[in-house]
């Protein structure tokens, strides 16, 4: 037996050698992954365990006698519940809980009316009219979740007002204890509900509407970060991170489902943090919708990176300079925009950065306007340059319209106005006074030395980032 | 009491008529809803009515007393099942059957291994022992979910298992018939999901599959749609159809998340119609995102329709004439792809159109070059022309990556070739012959003939649509 072992194991070691190998590389494979997901988003460790502990909880419902006596194989619903309705957000959890919880007694006090009204038909009618009426419910039911307002927010509920009525107007045929029935189930579901919720909202709570607002933001920043990567060309011919920021803007284009996911859930939030109950969550698809838009131009622009002819015209030059200025501007205008999202204050420095890009738009306008009195322009040497300057020209617009839809937003939220609130009259005066010279400053008669101030502060808010 | 209803009747008249105005007024904006959203897919009619036929089916195990018998209270969980189950698509069915089928039967033998393994402990221990159990279990297989791979297509079954393990682990402790109990249960599962896959598969189904095949065809076709209206100027003036033509690619960018899911429940279908076990569903992702690649240059593009000055230079217009026919011919290599995919043939008259407008681009990228031998042009004029060239050659290499995966696809599913199938050597002559003079032929040594009589019989095809 050793001998012939022996012989195998010679015979095809690379073969044996090599499934162990296997295994060891998928178990490190593995491992890996685990390890990112998990550090990609530690609250889903939190999540995990937060799942077990409220099923481990609830499953009291069975160790302990006093309380199976009470409500007898009912407490199967409390699990139940529990692991149907335990969702990653406070806001998917709430939302789930609530529907299940209308639903249910919706539906069983409907269930309960088909029972009375089947008995009345007698013994033969029964089973038919309940067949009939079980019929038409699940049919118009499952008809009314192809409406988009109902499947957004209530689903589960329809789903749960199915099951319910079913069951109950069913084994309300048999069982006669109905009410009894219902009693017992509806106090385990709540128990099981009552468990998730505290659990989601006291333990490590993932909100929405927070991450959906740290969403909005963040893919602002990603455009922003975008655009200042294509103006500071140096960087771009140099580094690596060229990667990294076109990969940034491709994911703000897939965010759609997710945005409007947590969207939903937020709506289903109490207060929390710094959002109040009615805080504006539907703004925030509309800037997303937007934000989508620009990030679509990008992508258009991204094809011209390192465009840049070797010899290079003093014409290609100039345009090529105020294609780097509206860039970096834009650039900037998006991160106080994202800045100010994050820190909900309402946004300050995005007008001048627009209007300084506006005007380097308008200056390139003007070159190309006169072109006719420069020296005859090689087209196929500044077509990239000026295809450049128009996608430029469009995020503008995007810009533009991307801070109205935040300024909406910071209206109906109340975002702090960062100005008014933090410097004073005098205090104003002095930093005008340290700041003249350096700050240029801005054509606006309604609130010139207010952007000048805001020009000063805000820089340093977002050079800190 | 009449005189006084009179006198409030005739005091707040205007407020009384309103009322049930405006309950006529939402039921007619109710029923109209229905009726649309019936009108759009009556797919769903069918749907809604299986379902409520799945479900009239299973109650019989509550109606009839020998069923009952033999099944007790566990006929519940066919109902559940039928409920929890049914999904619109023959996939989706499929996968929440097999799902919930083999996460029961693992979670089931598991649990009894705990129930088992948690009796060796003694009285004190049980509880204890399972508790731990149940909360790894829970904990670890909670965190699983969130895999991208298993979320994708096993999500539902890891929540059957963290159930069943818990109900089964947790019961056991009370119940001792626990292995008749899941026979009961397992039987029961299996006729509520045996109902709803023989009543998906079987009345009016609906397979995610082929609705994937016809989204990625109708989106090409989308795209096609809006370069043919861009390129034919004459009827983007004139005709209101330019909102139609522009919402249909804004559509296309949205469109991810439905092809996920579909290619997700695709991958669980049997063959079916045209479409074989292994048809590479992956491949319509793939084609997916390039289409939606190429739909943000349409974006950027869309922003210069109508952008024709009302004198233009000759110049602008020999550029603009080229721009119209790499437009034209764009959309038709689109319009040759989506048919491709469409009739699950192998596309023919892509290349000729993909070489006509490469051949435009090319003519446009030489005029450009011997500009300097021209008047000067005016760069503020022609600017937005040489935009909506650049884009367009961009949009030429976007088709080309299209039509390369196209191409794949087609390989990979075997798709029927057109001009071998149905031409013999001898028709083919003669229609060699038919079109000789008509037909401008192919510069293409390997497929020159083939690339003409391809021409002939495709342009037909693409006319008829």
């Amino acid at each position: 037996m050793d001998s012939s072992n022996q012989d195998k194991s010679s015979g095809s070691c690379g073969c044996i050698k090599s499934i162990p190998w296997k295994i060891k590389a998928k178990v490190v494979e593995f491992t890996e992954k685990t390890k990112k997901i998990g550090q990609d988003d530690p609250r889903r460790i939190a999540h995990s365990a937060k799942v077990g502990l409220a099923l481990t909880l609830v499953s009291f419902f069975y160790y302990f006698r006093p309380l199976y006596d009470g409500f007898g194989q009912a407490g199967m619903w409390a699990i139940l519940t529990v692991v149907v309705v335990f969702e990653y957000t406070v806001g998917g959890t709430l939302s789930k809980c609530l529907n299940r919880g209308f639903a249910t007694l919706l539906a069983g006090a409907l269930g309960i009316g088909a029972e009375y009204l089947a008995t009345l038909c007698g013994e033969k009618g029964e089973p038919v009219l309940l067949g009939i009426l079980v019929f038409i419910l699940a049919t118009t039911s499952t008809f009314m979740r192809f409406f988009p307002s109902i499947k957004r927010r209530y689903d589960y509920g329809v789903l749960i007002f199915i099951l319910t009525f079913s069951l109950v107007a069913v084994s309300g045929f048999r069982v006669n204890q109905i009410i009894q029935l219902a009693h017992q189930r509806l106090s385990t579901i709540l128990i099981g509900a009552a468990t998730c919720i505290v659990i989601s909202i006291f333990i490590c709570p993932v909100w929405a509407g927070q991450d959906l607002h740290n969403l909005a933001s963040a893919n602002i920043e990603k455009l922003a970060s975008f655009l200042q990567g294509f103006g500071d060309e140096g960087s771009v011919v140099a580094s690596k991170d060229v990667k990294s920021f076109l990969q940034g803007y491709k994911t703000v284009l897939d965010a759609k489902a997710t945005e409007e996911s947590l969207a939903n859930f937020a709506c289903w939030e109490p207060c929390h943090g710094r959002f109040k109950f009615h805080h504006p969550w539907k703004q925030y698809l509309k800037i997303g919708v937007l934000v989508r838009e620009c990030a679509c131009h990008i992508e258009a622009l991204s094809g011209y990176i390192n465009s840049k002819p070797q010899v290079p015209s003093e014409f290609f030059i100039k345009i090529h300079q105020l294609c780097v200025k509206i860039s970096l501007e834009s650039g900037k205008s998006l991160n106080d925009l994202a800045a100010a999202i994050k820190n909900m204050v309402h946004p300050c420095a995005t007008e001048t950065h627009i209007k300084n890009s506006i005007a380097a738009a308008n200056e390139l306008k003007s070159i190309l306007e006169s072109s006719s009195s420069l020296a005859k322009p090689d087209l196929q040497e500044i077509m990239p340059a000026l295809v450049v300057a128009s996608i430029l020209i469009d995020i503008i617009k995007c810009i533009e319209k991307i801070s109205e839809s935040i300024h909406e937003l910071s209206g109906k939220a109340h975002f702090k106005n960062n100005a008014n609130s933090t410097i004073t009259p005098e205090k104003q005066q002095q930093k005008q006074l340290l700041h003249r010279g350096i700050v240029k400053p801005i054509n606006d008669a309604n609130c010139d030395h207010v952007a000048i101030e805001i020009h000063g502060t805000c820089e340093d808010n977002s050079s800190k980032k």
